[in-house]
């Protein structure tokens, strides 16, 4: 009950070495930004991984030894290796809670966990979003402002081709005139899935106590009761019921 | 099959006698607007009910024979009876369909069927509004244009006080700022509930081509496949299964 | 954070008194049997009221300081008051967990926060009831033996006019063929609601540690995050949003 | 609307060819039951479709010309070309309907479109199974008996690892005293997906008129209301909203 709650931060980490504006924003990258958020928050002890290192950093005593993974990345979802998005969807099922963050709307995880495309209308316009909160009372929302306001955002726009919410916590608008879900989760297997719009690369999101505050919230709704060593496929194997 | 889908269009009718500008926009009632394009539709008999009427005209008879009924109310909705209330209820548990259109989220007969309190953010400055599509496909959506702008409207904003809705047909963005989520379904026994936020008195809404057509599709989903006559109520009175 | 729960656990409390038998079951009541286990099991305080005391026992000050509501009723569900009713939907929705639990399904609160009639097939003969999880991982399952088997119940059967559970936590057989969702969550306002089957009055059912584990672990569950003073209808009041 | 509706059954047909009494039971195979049930009920025209054709007879004309597709699979879901997965999954989302059918359970194309496992409790046993209706009204209930009693299945048992259906429309009981979620809808775009769990190869379940006319009418559920040649996958470019 005392024991932190174990997160993996993921993170793509190209933009940052490939974009100097991008690397000026997050020296240690995004992932480094959110971990270091979560390691004071209390209560969480928040790693590291990133594509580049041997399989993702996403090794199985890692995921194993995971709580919650929250995932960031754009452009080289391709570059993801499948046998690494079965493993985590595996983990997810048997109970770790996973955070996509903004454009890992379209990573093979997250598409594999809704079943849809996950296709969205997007400009980039350094407008203005306002996130308005719709589940008040839920843990994600804790202590955070209502609406957010965020100056300057890449727009995402509905038709979001997702799967009906289970709960949606947050609803944004845009200068433009768009709407989007921005904050929806969904249990899958003995886990739960929560999707974050913010977190543009060109943006110092990432650095919004109030957008860390919803990551964090977020770790700790999402992390299971126990991380359970009786998984949903074994429990298949449970065999009869005696009559 | 072939038979017509029989509408009963029911409105609270009193700000278009009490108020002058909005007896000109909708000289009939608005109730009229609504009836008149239903009844041109094909395929629907549409017949209409006011506050004023003895048993607000929604007797058992009336009831018993409506597939859809629409809700329109406003100025008055502690004036309709509890009793009027249980009946509509339990028609809607026994299949009929239930529209409750704009200021109807406060109907007595609204907040029944959710359990929760429906309220909103509101504010009067005749501002823009954008109805986006959020279910693709959906019977509700045939033949209607995506986005819907409303030039002129009363805004609406979340927290909107509702469960999570089984789908989510509508989100509206509004000039300042604000979202709503503007079209939901839920089920409720065998019957269906549709929620649409359009439909402020002082403007000609329910004038709208687009409007009036979504207020069509949405009576053709929920139009019970017969009108049971098994009602949920009897078949708790079915008592055992024979082993 | 340390602080305990908040419990009140409701109870009718008029079989006990009025049946011989019921009562050598409960000599404390049903409140009692539940309240000795919550009291006992750490970080929760329970307290008791009942049908007959003023108010139900449920004024404003003791709901304003509960967590969680357990509800137990049966014979006298007319007699709750309708303002008692309303009270405590307004606390579920600032925030307030509601437990219906058992013959509570045809309550008056169980029906206000669904919407539905409730109704059920029943049947009395004393037969076994295997409650399936359906939920793995949820908190409200955790270290609870599945299935329950339950070798003594009153059996209750499907058609159960609810909504659409937003989780499904237990599924019941019954040995003459019938199912039942036996657990099922759903959100209203910033409070959850949990319907719990077993607990019929003859049985000692809530003698039984796996059903105490259950409702205890539903408290924790459905406790809110802070009991908020900020209402749901008190955020209709914010007004504008700042453009 | 009165063009017929297309169905393509799809079967993986080998039971029927390498067991010789199943090939009694199903002399035409199991899609050949089900195809010739569908198009004597007026208003459906199906054709068939099986594993061992070029691209498993699921081209993308004959997709694009396909309303509903049902699925039977059983032992070489391996077989199945991930590019042909690719290719329905992409129809279902542009509108299409799937019926997954019993074993299909654990079919690529249904764990792809739930991001789960789908997994089970089973046990071959020709034990007696009970489905009871758990949403009366729905279509898919049409003229149906409730409840279907079918005297000699395969078992099926909760856990199901499902997502949390969006209608529960049937629920099993098992002579063993198992449940399970027999008959769920989820919306995927702009298309729907129904499992229906009744359909071993041993048995003559796709004789069963009973099991049939839910098939069918599943089919007119499942329908888009026009095969739409606006896929939601074309909607992400529309780009901007024009401000």
């Amino acid at each position: 009950m005392t024991k932190a709650i174990a997160v993996t931060v993921w993170n793509e980490f190209r933009h940052e070495k490939s974009n100097a504006e991008i690397g000026k924003i997050y020296p240690e990258g995004m992932h480094g930004a959110i971990a270091a958020h979560l390691n004071a928050a209390g209560g969480i002890e928040a790693r590291t991984a990133t594509l580049d290192e041997p399989e993702h950093g996403l090794t199985e005593k890692i995921l194993a030894g995971t709580d919650v993974l929250t995932w960031w990345g754009h452009m080289a979802h391709g570059e993801v290796a499948d046998e690494i998005v079965d493993r985590v969807q595996e983990h997810v099922i048997a109970g770790m809670g996973l955070i996509c963050l903004h454009s890992a709307h379209f990573s093979k995880i997250f598409r594999r966990m809704m079943g849809t495309t996950c296709s969205l209308k997007w400009r980039e316009a350094a407008e203005r979003e306002v996130l308005w909160a719709t589940k008040p009372g839920h843990p994600i929302l804790a202590g955070v402002e209502d609406p957010i306001i965020l100056e300057h955002t890449e727009m995402y726009g509905e038709f979001f081709d997702i799967p009906e919410p289970e709960a949606t916590i947050f609803i944004s608008s845009f200068a433009g005139g768009e709407v989007f879900r921005s904050g929806c989760v969904w249990a899958r297997g003995a886990g739960k899935v929560f999707y974050f719009r913010p977190g543009h690369e060109t943006f110092p999101i990432f650095h919004d106590p109030r957008i860390l505050k919803v990551v964090e919230n977020a770790c700790r709704f999402l992390a299971p009761a126990a991380r359970s060593e009786v998984t949903v496929s074994h429990r298949k194997d449970i065999g009869w019921f005696e009559k």
